[in-house]
């Protein structure tokens, strides 16, 4: 980017606790260095863009700053625009126009693969930009990077949600002995996996992961609910959204659920579906709870370590445009020391999009339902303070008087 | 009670996320007093007491009592259960067996029929009993006092929870513009009328109350869906799960739904149907969170005033005891002063038990669909800290190049 040129930054795919922490370091970053001229925002990403939707990220009162990196959600506003042929030569002359020549993108595969077609296209028509990728995904599958911006929060959600969801199940165990917890994810498990961080024990919760990569098969899934029933007088299963069974069919989808109060085929989502199940053919009450975008966005539970790394990487997106990277996206490298610490460093952009990084079969034991403890010190550090430490009254009876 | 007596302490009901602090309380107060020898816990309530399944409290851990303080959940467990006539001398017979001569059951409306039940046949017996109803609900419908110990986490949570849903819908409104969260509160409106403390303006989240004293009128719904659409691009719903169409029909029960996998009738619930009636006439794109026993639960959303009220309740419990109370329930009196200040006093149980408090009229406007500031000015104190106040860039365009 030569000298006085002007910055644009975007956020893209869906919002996280912590997108804007990214956006902040970004600016801020920026506005230290002085061979920046204009900081430019796009409204809701390259859609917005494409319509000149842009703001001056200069002209924001001054405080903004620090209480964006408490605000949830993208304050930018972001979009899920596949770009198109035309698209290209039409983002790099709106570019042109505005003298930008770096822009930084925040956001998951698609977003990244968005850039490596700007950064492409800056390429060819001979256009001076350097286009950066910033990391942000709760989903966590990005490859190239030990883990995403927005996954550390999304995993504490549900690791706190999991242990005070089972909490209410403890208080009554027979009320309703069989609980199912639905979460996001995409087709990777990361999110899911992320549910046995609180547990201590066997007889903890989570009992059952249900996890995309693992086809789903009633009868299996019974038995093991059934069983861990009989041990432990209460089962609680954590299953993703995107559950699919050995036909590839998602759970809970059309035609599985019957139709609906206007006779249209139902979706029910998967968690419905576990419930219905259990009901249905093992006789036991059960019900479910569906956080929905409460999991990427709850304020009352980011993690500290997830919101700092948020903004280091958008720190380091500017800095490494200022040094002439482009088609590049910022990654986080854990250091092989005792202490959890992570540093940034850049990745090819055609390495990253489009390629979606599963939860590693290592991380799953013979079950296929449960996290084995190397998945435990690869996540533990990423979701901040530690989980609260629940006590439990002893159940001592005294003696008959 | 006579000096030298031994107590016993009881919990029941759904679980929150402050119960285990009006234990705490009472347990506290209860070694402080040099008049009671020996503190007992009935595990699971009633239920357990019948099968005098009863511990020692005075046997705990001492660090556990300050630790139970920020654990969820009952630490005795709980029950639900209807007590038989023939329960009530057993009970009694039990009591005199451990020379038990003061009771605190923490409960809501249920635990205060049966903690008056047992009082009365322990008068009728001659049998010297203090038995005390220490409030707790989520709910927030017990009467005569100023509100229920556990409502003002609850409604934290719900209230944060809403912010938290609708900043993700606001970084892409048009991608499901309609969004409902579902809510528990049994017969009674106040966690869903909750959903709107963190909103600031007409704009803001939540649009829409659905409340369950207020009967649900498909074509009315829809109308109020369709306008706040127009006017502001995306509809937040806030829904009880208890919410009843005019013929008395329970939302998303039998029959409305369909059948499902199994060819039985479908409860779907409130919120999906909400959501399946959008979809179907409004051709919106529309979503539900269903945060389920959450929001009971949520350790990450508890209100300090709440929990240190929890405190108090179970604290004053073991003083009314001690001076000779019985067939009351600990209420919360809110001093009429500027500053939010409550003070603990005795109602009859006689006029509790069974008595719902429903959201009363002067809390709601003229739409029926959304709360006034009498409301905010009465629930605001209950959830503790402020809410975080969430920031937004201005979009303020720059002119084109």
């Amino acid at each position: 980017m030569g000298t006085y040129g002007n910055i644009i930054i975007g956020q893209s795919g869906g919002a996280t606790a912590v997108i804007n922490a990214s956006l902040v370091g970004a600016v801020e970053a920026a506005l230290r260095d002085t061979r920046i001229k204009n900081i430019y925002g796009m409204w809701h990403g390259i859609q917005g863009l494409l319509h000149e939707d842009i703001i001056d990220l200069r002209q924001q009162p001054a405080h903004i700053w620090s209480e964006l990196m408490y605000t949830p959600s993208a304050a930018l506003g972001t979009c899920r625009y596949k770009l198109q042929a035309e698209d290209l030569a039409r983002i790099i002359a709106i570019f042109k126009q505005y003298d930008i020549h770096a822009m930084l993108y925040i956001g998951g595969n698609d977003s990244a693969d968005t850039t490596h077609r700007i950064a492409e296209a800056a390429r060819s028509l001979n256009y001076d930009l350097q286009a950066l990728s910033i990391p942000k995904t709760i989903d966590n599958d990005l490859p190239l990077t030990d883990h995403c911006p927005g996954y550390g929060s999304a995993a504490r959600f549900i690791a706190m949600a999991t242990m005070d969801s089972t909490m209410n199940t403890l208080s009554m165990p027979w009320h309703y002995p069989v609980k199912v917890i639905e979460t996001m994810g995409r087709d990777a498990g990361w999110l899911t996996a992320a549910a046995a961080l609180g547990k201590r024990d066997e007889r903890d919760a989570p009992h059952i992961l249900l996890l995309p990569e693992q086809a789903f098969n009633t009868e299996r899934y019974l038995k093991q609910v059934e069983e861990t029933y009989r041990r432990f007088g209460y089962v609680v299963i954590v299953a993703a959204e995107t559950l699919r069974d050995e036909q590839g069919q998602a759970l809970g989808a059309v035609g599985q659920a019957g139709t609906d109060a206007f006779q249209h085929p139902l979706l029910s989502g998967a968690a419905q579906y576990l419930v219905e199940l259990v009901k249905e053919r093992l006789k036991l009450r059960a019900r479910f709870d569906k956080p929905g975008d409460l999991q990427r966005m709850a304020s009352f539970a980011t993690s500290s370590v997830d919101r700092d790394e948020a903004y280091l990487v958008g720190q380091a997106g500017v800095r490494a445009a200022m040094e002439g990277a482009t088609d590049k996206m910022v990654v986080l490298h854990r250091e092989d020391r005792p202490e959890y610490h992570c540093t940034t460093g850049l990745a090819d952009l055609s390495q990253v999009a489009n390629v979606q990084r599963l939860l590693p079969g290592e991380f799953l034991d013979a079950s296929k339902t449960m996290v084995t403890p190397a998945f435990l010190h690869y996540a533990q550090p990423l979701i901040g303070e530690p989980l609260p430490n629940y006590q439990r009254l002893a159940h001592t009876r005294i003696k008959k008087a």
